[in-house]
């Protein structure tokens, strides 16, 4: 199979190992998105006269067949063939000979990786907020089932305030809203049809650009041909924000999970088989699965800047540059999905301390909450302090490990519901 | 004035200076919200029975007076007051006494702080997309005015197919509507109201949230507290990347004015006090505007990683740390601010120029063109491809720079009020 | 005083603004590295003939008498200055009339920029060297001082092993060690030559660089001109990352004294006057300074990422992105010397506690030591395992908090010369 | 084979999966130096009385055998074994039995996995320094050979003096002295014997920690157990710094070379099997292979910031975030090495246009040589600028592309011997 930028001479072998990088590997995921656009586009050349029906029918037939290669997965890449793109054409070919060849009329290798880009971020998009509701709704669940059981809360590390379990796990749900916001902007960046700006100028074929952006159900253009080819780099970017935001939740649930581990605190457990131990400190009940979504979760926070220092200074068209963005994406959408995977798996397992309060350490977390009795009682502010600090000074502040917290969003009034709607209004931005 | 946490100690001095940072300066942006957030804050004190009528009507004047002095640009941060919230406190307790001091019942300086940081950034946002807006006005006038002047369309950087002024200038337009995506987000998150979260878990007191989110007019709540409290840091990296996320267009913008501006395209000039010359080498205009608009813009892309670093692997609850996120997040906003202004200032002056094509090195730009022409006039791609390759072989290849490019998005046909309107759609999200 | 570029037009003010940036403020650090590179810039141009000995006296003189008002911390720019080198430059042609303007014969602005901040720069590295040396004395000192005090080690956030204050304080000076080495290669790299470099081209002048090598005392030259323009942005970057590196333990340090001074530790403690607490909750003293140095830290950690993001991806040669280098660094550099002195500060204040290991939770520690000492009477280690392993799981353990540690860097052996040594060495490199 | 760890519960497959990682695929490089610690290790077991002499020699013949596997490349991670450490452990032990497992007394897999890694690094360093000297001496040898070829020096992006392919090739052979000096101080970093710190506190063992030093070749020790693992992350980050510091080096070179191979510049060529093209665009030649080593290098321009961000705020002592530092840093040593071959046979293949000069856009770079010429022929600067310039007005200015220059580091002393000098002093640092 020929290299299509052939012109008789062979690449020396390292500059193509070297080009074709990760592609093949990477393009896998993409074979259902080309097609699908090869479909599209060959419907669209029928309309405008640069295909008979009949040979968009031959095509399709054959493109369907490759898909359900795809979807069986059975389909793998040439070691001779330089893409996905290339791959498919060179089948169609094999198959078909000239008519084969006409799927690529009015079509550039450039607008044909943006759509498929596009097509594939859609679907991953789809699945973070699967993975992002999913967890949602164990959170929401946990926050309920331990809504009564108090935790102390920490400021400057501090131990500070009462707080509880129901607000820790219905905190973490409500974040994920925060996250999801971004998500929405990342799929208006991706719903929109780049196929047709060819090289990212456009081309004097009249295409019917609106007509494949209904068949490939995008709800808006790219319209500018080079806004377009601008778009490779920027749709990547604000993909990966999305993920780093997801990610900066996830990191700080382990960084709570693996305090709360501690012996220092051990205000949660896990079943042994889900940490690592030792015999002969049996206390000792490692958090590796936490510290590695901890990691993980860094090293996804750490995508937006790279993607940044590959395309910044950069004048406008395509660069083959941005061919390494896949090699830094699509691996850490899989490491997202598999930390929300683990971060699930280990939530349904956790164990909560119910008696934590009764240490003696935490006999103070109660002087604000009596202060504020005492004031909602009619006495000011300033002499309820003064009291209790007394009480305090003299070692006689009594431990009253009962809240009356009704306001909405404290520890007596979780909002779950109106959380929950939140979530589902974010949503309703994907589709 | 005393610090609200003195102990009887007096810090030391270099502790002070330490901590208390560049806070003076950048709190006296928050003032105004300070005052509003207070504002609404006692109105809801009335409600649920912790101040009098008469109280609020005291506090309220004299919030009043302070806030007339800070529009007038008269209110300034004593060197002695730890921040704007304490300055504030003081002056009322100083006029109005015990009063004065029931105005932090039900508050802590945490929700404080990030009530206030929500508003300004919700007036920020509103900032960014003026500025935008006007940046994409100018664009796509000068796309409009420009429409018809050609230029060379570059891919990996060499020569490669026909563009236009009307494409350039309107791909810039139709990417900010992507920047405009991520704003929105950042909106949706700051649009959240925080106050009631306490020291980040509530409190025992019966406030009214609803009540201080409609005065304040934020759309919903941060309900729970902790999630309340988990806001800070990423609030302010969902802005800091739709801030990078902005500066990366103008970087690319900026990119592309110092090539087209080179001794070796010459594409467009500005007039000579807006570059810097020398009387010896008249070509020589250095675009040090455009140079300082690119590296600004670098830096302006590091904030979201740079606020990553200082936030990531801390459990929940406050941290001083997040101090200085006003410290990396302030400045960058007026950066961008700066940017947006100096681009739009560059662009008013632009001038192009009319005869880039007749440059024999651009000759070959219009070979694709001749293909298309022949395919649409029914000759086989393979068969046109040949034809034309072997004029370009044997130097007969004629250069004809008419262009007949009919598609939605490319050169004849800009599509300018269709990208409008994804605009106007994307500014809804904002208000 | 006109612009040097100054073409008769004046350049809009928002442009010079714009242009000029930070630069009057930064410059002024350098005012007096650009007196010393005239000073042997001048007296090169007397060897090679282009001034006369008389004028270079005259100039010298002059020289001298700015660099007095610099020392005594009268100097300012003006605010019609466009830089350090441009108000010095005028201030010696408005007294010396076209004798002033000589100075310049066979410089460029940008060699002279170089030099300047090169001879900056290595002033800057022999201060962080003094300052980390500072950190470092005291480190032993406080390792020393509290050598026998235990404290429980942990891996995984956990409960470990036994460890000293002893170790706990001298890992922090060794660590010092390896990013000392990170400040020789700054050094290196710094203490090159780039005058005479001219525009980046070098010039046609004879210009004797060893003669200003040698007067500026300087190790070597950037020999070719061009690799000495592309040292700016390099020299940059290695600095800061050394920076970073200095950051990275400093922040290390933090962590470590957030989670000690924590009310679930309780292992040091700080004056009250350094902590920040309340009445009401006698345990709480937030330790702001050192979260303060965990955020401040952070930021200096991002320093070298910034730097790449604003050099990347261009072309050698000068652009004036380079400008804003000034902006990133110098502050960074102040704000390292900041951290170093609180951390001294902070360090020369902290009390140990002497009973950590009485609390119960920490019994285990000890299993580990007495495996080995069984070990070491000649029990087979799978035998002693099993059988402190029964002992704990019986509840038999017995707690033993002694120990008898003596290789080399553990906790009864801590080296403190040889790390010394060691830093000693390490510091050759820069003088 | 068994986990180290088990504790008779099988960890979820998930689990394991996760833990585990991409560690089997990246400890096969770590196995050689794997068997050379525990080679060293015991037989320092013996000198202390730990293992007897027989013992070590049956272990030593088994461990040859391995490492004998390990160098015919028949050594693979069983998909059973948790990593190297554990696999070679258990082979041991299934042939040896009791004996087996007596290498790992007095020894924890955190201080095995540090020395193991010292001394992969210390390897690594040294194929880097081999990789740079083997472009150095192509980079130097090209300068010598176009040495007479003259180029336009750019500032701003603009045509400003005259340069030459000599200036240029040379200035990337010096930059890599700056980049050796950052390898040096990896290097010194690395050079250090963890061997001994255990599980990061030291252990009552009387180990010989310096006989293991001397016999695995170490220039000194890492000696506080603590800092011994606070070396962990900052070992990394040192040897990734230095890894970017080169590839911004090659980023600019290869910046450069997509700048002249632009049809815009034409300053170099390569052969068409290493450029990719297009017939019917006969001077399209895209440097594909040059803007992948740009992204490349911009993606290992970003590795600091990444380990950074994964190790920042963490107290100190071991976590097992530390294992994800393999899966970032080793692949970027490889693509580093990729990076250096790509660049050094890419410019093995460099053709340099001879005539660019020629061309009428770079009339004016002589202007300043002329003045400059003026100058020295005894008229004051400012009288020889007028004179130059009033030619320039009138048209008359004469091109004459003939260049004296004759300092250090200019286009016609390019000081080839004096660089190699610095390089090779530099390189001393290394062995």
């Amino acid at each position: 199979m020929a290299k299509i930028w052939n012109k008789g001479f062979d690449a020396d072998k390292s500059v193509e190992n070297f080009t074709v990088g990760k592609d093949r590997e990477f393009d896998l995921r993409l074979a259902k998105y080309d097609i699908m656009g090869s479909m599209a586009h060959i419907k669209m050349l029928v309309k405008i006269g640069l295909l008979k029906k009949t040979e968009e029918e031959t095509l399709r037939l054959e493109l369907q067949k490759i898909l359900a290669e795809v979807e069986k997965g059975n389909f793998n890449l040439n070691t001779d063939a330089e893409d996905i793109h290339s791959q498919i054409e060179a089948m169609l070919t094999e198959t078909l000979g000239e008519t084969g060849k006409k799927i690529h009329s009015g079509r550039s290798r450039n607008d044909q990786v943006l759509v498929d880009l596009k097509l594939f971020f859609k679907d991953e998009i789809r699945k973070i907020k699967a993975d992002a509701l999913q967890l949602f709704d164990l959170l929401q669940l946990l926050s309920e089932k331990h809504r009564s059981v108090l935790l102390p809360g920490y400021t400057h590390g501090q131990i500070a305030m009462p707080s509880s379990f129901g607000l820790w796990f219905g905190a973490y749900a409500e974040t994920l809203v925060d996250d999801m916001h971004t998500l929405v902007s990342a799929w208006r960046v991706a719903n929109q049809n780049p196929l047709g700006s060819a090289a990212g100028y456009g081309s004097s074929f009249p295409l019917d650009r609106e007509m494949t952006t209904r068949e490939l159900d995008f709800e808006t253009l790219n319209y500018n041909a080079v806004a377009a080819q601008m778009g490779r780099g920027k749709t990547e970017r604000i993909l990966a924000f999305s993920v780093a935001s997801f990610a900066s939740t996830l990191n700080k649930l382990a960084a709570d999970n693996c305090m709360y581990l501690s012996g220092n605190y051990g205000f949660i457990s896990y079943p042994d088989n889900l940490t690592t131990g030792s015999s002969i400190m049996p206390h000792k009940k490692n958090p590796d699965v936490w510290e590695l979504i901890r990691a993980h979760s860094n090293r996804l926070q750490s995508l937006p800047n790279e993607i940044a220092l590959m395309t910044t200074n950069l004048p406008h068209g395509y660069h083959r540059d941005f061919q390494l963005l896949k090699e830094t994406l699509f691996p850490a959408l899989e490491a997202l999905h598999t930390l929300f995977e683990m971060t699930h798996f280990m939530l349904s397992h956790i164990s909560v301390n119910k008696n934590i309060l009764k240490d003696e350490k935490y006999r103070y977390l109660f002087t604000v909450e009596k202060v504020n009795e005492l004031v909602l009682q009619g006495i000011p502010f300033r002499e309820a302090y003064k009291q209790i600090g007394q009480e305090v000074q003299e070692g006689t502040f009594a431990f009253q490990p009962v809240l009356n917290h009704t306001h909405a969003g404290s520890i007596g009034n979780l909002c779950t519901n109106e959380i929950r709607t939140k979530m589902e209004n974010a949503m309703k931005g994907i589709c």
